[in-house]
């Protein structure tokens, strides 16, 4: 169900946020421009953009647009965001207001970046709550699942639940490509009668939604089993798990280097399987799952890790490009237009 | 700080909970018997148990309750506990109220052992709800965390909070033998303001307590790091981060099977390390780490998994002595009465 783009994706990249901006931002957005069919627009000090290009050329498809400041992550978001209207993420999402872009990818402070899109962008029409959607790899190869909200609303309703369901559903549809998705909810056991109020309603509401391919409550242990291809939680269990999941890769890594090479058997054996270590390193690695979606505002935001490298950037980018291509937002929309009129429907008496 | 104790530590085990009962369980009660300052109450059908000792010798300090009846995985726990006074893990638990026992061991239905405790031995005083803690290992060698709830309530006031992390803050010191136990609130920043509701208003009630040693907010990413001794959350967060944290080590193990014997190096090199590869399994495998602990009723209780074999039963009974040892409910007691009167005299006035 892939759709022609008619236009190329036109990418608006933060060059100013994350550890490593601008040098990694920029090496990562020229590798996605020379790689990938897209317009990338680089966004920040056109000082220190363009010193880095007298080093290397610049790709046609690759322009820089100014942008006289810069949010830091120590800033409390919403007041930077409203105090620096010429900030680099401002920018970037104006240029999404103006259609000159089509999607946002920003690295780093990523209350900055909601913030920037909810002021500028605003919400799609029906969507509650924005979500961030964070992708993890599961234990089944190639395949991945999409958990959100991990982190913007920490006091949530049922039904901003069955928002993020939907809008989970249409990601995993339309631009993992996931045929036939599987939706879970985060719950504490597999009955329809655990769980906090919370989960409870949402299980009912769910479960009732046509348009969501509900298949009933994912435990903690369920999370990367492949079983689920998108798992919707308030923002507070998701961010609690999300950085969990992250951490735990190092955690492991780091025990791996410790125990590994006990012993001389131990070194010789661990010198051998180098190579594959690096490949398990790399299959557990989020840089290679792109950056976190922000669900439900009008246009296509991908933040990516402050710890993002080029690669990271890289692919942030294509994730960005996939989501505009397959019109992601456009699909949200045409749903909740939808499922509006048969709510009306149904208020006026045809259940 | 270890107490001696005056009598032997009396371990009332379920012989019937548990994937593996009777014979793993009462294999883990025979090793405890004959290595550790125990005296275990083997409690379940004692035709079964009995069989088990034609093979085996039993140990003098292994006696046999008979229980006529026994909860089943898929009982509903408080329904089953009523109906069912005369089943295991009621016996079990009588034990412990007439004095005849300081502690119950059992694997498996975590529900129907909570029940029971709840409605046989009843709260502490001044503990509102009992909560269920679980200990992991970290990424430093031989230091755990212990994080509580881990299920036992999924929607929990501050108050509630509070009194898990004294609970967690006394089995630290007086069981784990942390000198100084560092405890910490589950929560997604570091800030203060960082948080919902729950959070923000728990924040508060621990940074006030002299009695916890508070030292602020742990993130999904700081819970495996060993900066933190004791880690406080309601039960839903607390089950869902468990069952991942349980299940990701499965994950790993399965990934690094599949990887590493990759090539012939890789084959060699994976031979070479298979005993340091066992080693890093028992590293990070649950049993090594001993049961979940039972905090707030008014005996000692190490619910074990339900997947549990001899080695996790002999651990769990070796933790039930440590707790019966140092006397944990009997600190949190005298902690409440002493708490208890200090807030009567500032309603009193004396602020």
């Amino acid at each position: 169900m892939a759709e022609t783009a008619l236009n190329r994706a036109r990418i608006a990249v933060d060059a100013m946020g994350g550890d490593y901006a601008p040098n990694e931002i920029i090496a990562g957005s020229m590798r996605a421009s020379e790689e990938l069919d897209v317009e990338v627009l680089l966004v920040g000090d056109s000082e220190r953009i363009e010193a880095y290009f007298q080093h290397h050329p610049r790709p046609k498809n690759l322009t820089i647009v100014h942008a006289e400041e810069v949010v830091a992550m120590d800033e409390e978001p919403i007041t930077a965001i409203r105090r620096k209207p010429a900030a680099s993420i401002n920018v970037a999402m104006d240029l999404v207001k103006q259609n000159r872009a089509d999607a946002v990818v920003a690295a780093g402070h990523s209350g900055a970046a909601m913030a920037a899109a909810l002021l500028r962008l605003g919400r799609l029409k029906g969507i509650d709550r924005p979500a961030i959607g964070a992708v993890l790899p599961t234990m089944l190869a190639g395949k991945s699942v999409i958990i959100l909200d991990v982190g913007a609303n920490v006091d949530c309703k049922p039904k901003y639940l069955e928002q993020f369901a939907l809008m989970g559903t249409i990601y995993s549809k339309y631009v993992m490509g996931v045929e036939d998705p599987k939706v879970g909810l985060l719950n504490i056991g597999e009955e329809p009668s655990k769980g906090d109020d919370l989960a409870l309603k949402t299980y009912e509401l769910l479960e009732n939604n046509q348009q969501i391919p509900f298949i009933g409550n994912a435990e903690g242990r369920d999370v990367l089993s492949g079983q689920f291809d998108v798992i919707v939680c308030d923002g507070f269990v998701g961010n609690v798990l999300l950085k969990f999941a992250e951490a735990v890769g190092g955690v492991i890594l780091q025990i791996l280097k410790e125990e590994l090479p006990r012993g001389i058997q131990g070194k010789v054996g661990t010198a051998l399987i180098k190579p594959n270590l690096k490949q398990i390193k790399q299959r557990m690695d989020h840089a290679e799952h792109g950056g976190a979606l922000l669900f439900g505002v009008d246009g296509v935001c991908v933040i990516s890790h402050g710890s993002s490298q080029a690669p990271s950037i890289f692919n942030a980018i294509r994730q960005a490009k996939n989501a505009v291509d397959n019109r992601v937002s456009e699909r949200i929309q045409a749903y909740n237009d939808h499922h509006h009129q048969l709510k009306e429907l149904s208020v006026n008496g045809e259940d």
